[in-house]
């Protein structure tokens, strides 16, 4: 019995100790216990966060989906290229290709409205936890338990909101089922781009070096936050005035190097450590082989669309960009995932908890069965995983019917009161539900709309007996269905409004009765989907329930066990990750080090997409005027960082600080191999990417001409 | 003046520098010049070559295009795996599948004959120069003096030949007009395969790894030489023996490590680091981009045919392979060449050259128009580039015409004296010609030749006005072009045997006159081309020898300035190389150490081609079942070695050797960016990459079982 439970002992304290050196996004409640000075930083946790104090996270903001962060009491924002991106791409025309060319604006009054991005900083935090579970007890059925919290969080949100006029608030789910927090934003709704850098220089590599290392990306932008003449948060207007943070960062222009003690803050999206190796089992066979899959052949079909039309390739070229980038991650993980067996060493970790709790009585009796009904949850995954892919790609492949299943919804929801409706029916999300439909028709294309619908319906169609669609068996009624697909995709594209922005924005309006007299091909569709939709919301409610229950009782016996905090998986709140710059070995016999330079990018240069540096950059190179933004031992201008941190998407523009709290670079990507950060982190390969502020600021300087921006940030020119 | 003259010293003491310190490829007669103590290494000149004695350059052969060397008293020759390839694939039937497989003899008499090997062992050599160059005068026109060169070796070579039965010789030019060496060679014409490791050892990485570090590749194979009973070379027959070698490299089972001393004895085959600006502008803007596209477009269409089909596939794998590897090497090459401005840095010398020559009268006289006479030649095969490639690669291209060809040109030159012949058809080297025929005819495919044929003639039908093909023009005359192309290709296929084994053997010994009466479109084609062709050889004629006169002009007055030794390009004759193992940095923030690992073949392997590792090997790392043939430091077997030596193909197979002149691994490839090691060597770029000894004894002992192979290498299995 000793020895066995040794082994238990032994094979835990590995999971304890991994859990414990590798999570390193740590919300603000764990900030506190953090000794920073023994990981070589010179700020304390209350220069990072203190209470009804200013900090360093009053500089932070969430912008695009991404982070950023004020670099001037002018609100000025630093942020990515590729955060930016879409305000860049609406902003453009045939006159003005941003996109292509960069952007810059010689004062404020040419700053571009960035429609659709809002930012958001974060004001406060309180643990919500019991509030929210006393929503629920252990006899509701599952499905009752998911939409009790649904419920009770919105209603918890509208009294903050409501008490705090013009500020945003969210309850968060720290560990599933068991502990939340309420955190209350800044919430600022005028954004413009003040700089974006020319495509060849923020997008340098494109998708040939996504999430690749070295990385030569000047992956950069500056955006600027607006308030009304009062100071609150308002709409765009050209009588806004810009934002005064209540912090901004100091720029280091001298840069960090090798070793170098750094650390991030930002909001990191979402991570799945805590998740089940059914979890990663399904993720590993089903989920991410199908979505790459598919993506890979929807990139191929885009790419074939715009090759002889190029206002065709811009439209779809955000598209591509945001497909291929889940795709190559995937990938990534897939290869990650394999290499590192981690389903597999999960698997083991999980038996040698069984094996703890089956050991005593009364752990068997609360906690025997968590593992076994979290299983059959996937197990029902799996089964049912070509159905749902098909319902979910049928409408996110297909513009057309993803618009007219929005206006269809919406029509539902409206009616509701404002606190039952989903989230983005909302009358504080609607605004932005109908930029993201304008934006969507916007890049809209017909024939690549058609042949991603005759793809899906024709996947949808091939279902096995028990997991048909109904609304599309009446496509297929009768006779050949392909043909059926055919016939239908003809009829609909040739009568339906919905790839058109002036009537759907009238739709918008519309009741569901008026609606329906439409006659809208795709709206008929969307209703005749409906309930296969609600039905499948139902079940993953049901799921949720299940999983949320289970998962909090996992980390309870867990936690018991191990004696230690856990840190909860990134929710897209504020997190702090340290570490160092640090170099890593990719594969067997290669070391990649953590400083690339200007030379590399030369190096790389073929003269064509993506692999096209501006002529003045290589002439700025050719005569080595580097001004003051040289790496001395490298006698180059250094372009990118590689840090030991840990981060994952959403902390895409978050700055890179160094020990004294001063920004050093601008947080873009992961190398190839830390794509798996989402599910595990590994000394060895988990390394994150940043611009470094030398390059931002040397072509700033002396490619854009922008001085003026240098002074705004108070960074000298000459040294 | 003083100043002005400082530059030129200057500029040339560069090129001075560059060529001594760079140019590692050193010929039997300049080995005694080298210090190699100095560079590490413990065996003496002498030890090397020693004329008249015993020297490791006796346990040295050319086989295959390879080098190989001989590692036991019975003629075992350890090569490359793609070396022995050819043979393989001819072995290899629907029963037996020695590619995919492997092959292991259990005892010699089941080693399998190798088509068209033969071995070749160098005796001797001597200047020859004088001689050769009394055969020409001043007042000779261009093309008088290239036949008068051809004529008097071939004349001499027949005369040593003579003198030494069973010997074969060989008159080499060292510097282009200005010196040649007669190297007599021991001529094995029995020579069989061994071992041949599985493709998924042998060629693992396959054209995706090709031309690249880190490398995993087990690229090594066993054959051995036979000779007659009394000793003699003999065509192969069972009752033939073991060949004898008067020398056998003693295999250093315990390897090397980082920066050892290590070097190569080889037959490097081509380099050309003495040609002009001109040359070089003429391959990377005319010819390598030209052939790289053809080639690539060549691959895909084989790739394609071969899809679906696998026994097709499997007849056209050996042409993908070959058109693969040229086609990587040459984007190497022009990456290389830009990145390095070769062509540029090589007309900035030669534009000090000319100050130099212009500088003083009587110099002016006699070198005042070298360059100028040499890029009027290279103006002329940039006019005349697109009529000379339609022409090489309509032969090259399709086999049914390149035989036709041959049979045509065949029954031509047999009518002549033998000495009169071109070279495939003297007597001597007759029945190496009949086998590559077969060769090339048991790899046959249809289709892939039509499409090939009708892309050529298609080429040729498009040339300009003044480069028109008579034989093209009257297939296309009247009518569509493309129409009369297919109509064309139609009936010859339909009708031709030129692609059938048994008729074109056949007519190999048929007179003009009987070919005449076949009727075979492909032997009509042929005739009509022929003018066309000699016509073309007799410009190439020309050009050569005012290429050949102003070569040695060039090197006597770069000599005459630097007062240097050059070292002539590699030509196929025996060279040795020298330098250290050693890691490199082939890109910005990256480092390339020198030893690959077992772990990195279980890294890249993912079950599918080109990376599909045995199970056994993939048991035996888990094991760690690594027997003596582990590296102490890495704790595991090593793969593959990287080192700064100078090599080029026809190095592969070479031995390497470390110190004490023993074998320490077998060379097979370059990094990519040493592909520019025919142009320019490069200490920072050019690294070469052989199979660690200890995979190859690894692989024999744990995975084939070849004890007795070991053991007949005198290698112990225990240590």
């Amino acid at each position: 019995m000793h020895k066995y439970f040794l082994t238990i002992v032994f094979l835990l304290s590995c999971v304890a100790t991994r859990v414990y050196a590798d999570e390193g996004m740590y919300p603000l409640s764990e900030i506190h216990k953090l000794n920073l000075k023994s990981k070589g930083l010179k700020v304390t946790a209350r220069d990072i966060y203190n209470p009804g104090h200013i900090g360093l996270i009053d500089a932070i903001v969430q912008v695009g989906g991404c982070t950023g962060s004020f670099v001037s009491p002018e609100g000025l924002i630093i942020t990515n290229h590729h955060c930016a991106f879409g305000a860049v791409q609406a902003a453009s025309s045939k006159e003005h290709d941003y996109v292509t060319d960069g952007f810059l604006a010689k004062d404020k009054s040419e700053e571009l409205p960035a429609k659709g991005y809002v930012a958001r900083i974060t004001d406060s935090y309180r643990d919500v936890s019991k509030e929210v579970l006393s929503a629920v007890n252990d006899i509701m059925d599952f499905v009752a338990r998911t939409k009790a919290i649904e419920k009770k969080t919105k209603e918890m949100v509208a009294e903050v909101e409501k008490l705090n006029p013009g500020k945003r608030a969210e309850v968060a789910e720290m560990f599933a089922g068991k502990s939340y927090m309420m955190f209350v934003y800044t919430f600022l709704k005028d954004v413009r781009a003040v700089y974006v850098p020319p495509r060849s220089i923020g997008e340098f590599g494109g998708e040939d070096d996504n999430w690749v290392w070295p990385r030569h990306t000047g992956d950069f932008s500056f955006m600027r936050a607006y308030v009304a003449p009062d100071g609150s948060p308002a709409e765009y207007s050209p009588n806004n005035i810009p934002y005064h943070p209540k912090k901004f960062l100091k720029v280091a222009a001298e840069g960090v190097d090798e070793n170098d003690a750094v650390f991030i803050l930002g909001y990191p999206g979402r991570t799945y450590r805590h998740r089940t190796s059914y979890f990663l089992s399904y993720e590993e066979d089903v989920r991410m082989p199908y979505v790459a899959d598919l993506y890979q052949w929807e990139i191929a079909t885009m790419e074939a669309m715009g090759k002889n039309d190029h206002a065709v390739a811009i439209k779809l070229s955000g598209r591509i960009k945001s497909l291929g980038n889940v795709m190559k991650n995937y990938r990534g993980k897939l290869k990650g995932m394999k290499r590192l067996e981690l389903t597999n060493k999960k698997r083991q970790e999980e038996t040698a908890l069984q094996t703890f709790i089956d050991a005593d009585g009364d752990r068997k009796k609360l906690y025997g069965h968590i593992l076994s009904e979290i299983g059959k949850v996937y197990d029902d995954m799996h089964t049912q995983a070509q159905y749902e892919f098909a319902l979910d790609n049928l409408r996110q492949a297909c513009v057309s019917l993803s618009v007219g299943y929005t206006l269809f919804e919406a029509a539902q929801e409206l009616k509701k009161p404002d606190l039952e409706r989903e989230s983005p029916y909302m009358e504080k999300n609607f605004p932005r539900t109908k930029e993201s439909l304008q934006l969507a028709l916007q890049n809209y294309h017909e024939l690549t709309d058609k042949i991603f619908l005759k793809e899906m319906l024709t996947r949808a169609s091939k279902l096995s007996v028990g997991q048909r669609i109904p609304a599309v068996d009446s496509i297929i009624r009768g006779g050949n269905p392909a043909e059926a697909i055919d016939r239908f995709i003809d009829r609909a594209y040739a009568t339906s409004t919905m790839n058109d922005e002036k009537p759907v924005m009238d739709a918008l309006a519309k009741s569901p009765e008026e609606l329906e007299q439409l006659n809208d091909p795709f709206l008929q569709l969307a209703k005749a989907l409906f309930p296969t939709y609600q039905q499948l919301k139902e079940t993953r409610q049901r799921r949720e329930g299940i999983l949320s229950k289970n998962s909090g009782l996992l980390v309870d016996v867990k936690q018991q066990l191990l004696k230690k905090d856990f840190i909860p998986d990134a929710n897209s709140t504020l997190r702090l990750t340290f570490g160092n710059v640090k170099g890593y070995s990719p594969a067997d016999a290669l070391y990649a080090s953590p400083i690339t330079t200007l030379r590399g990018v030369i190096d790389k240069t073929t003269g064509e997409e993506p692999y096209n540096t501006p002529q003045k950059i290589i002439e700025l190179y050719k005569a080595k005027n580097f001004g003051r933004f040289k790496h001395k031992k490298l006698n180059d201008v250094p372009i990118a960082l590689l840090y030991n941190l840990d981060t994952t998407g959403g902390n895409s523009g978050s700055p890179l600080l160094n020990a004294r709290g001063e920004l050093v670079g601008v947080n873009f990507d992961r190398a190839y191999e830390a794509t798996i950060n989402d599910y595990a982190w590994s000394e060895s390969y988990s390394r994150s990417i940043a611009v470094d502020i030398r390059y931002v600021l040397w072509v700033m300087q002396k490619f854009a001409g922008a001085d003026f921006l240098l002074k705004e940030m108070r960074v000298q020119t000459s040294s």
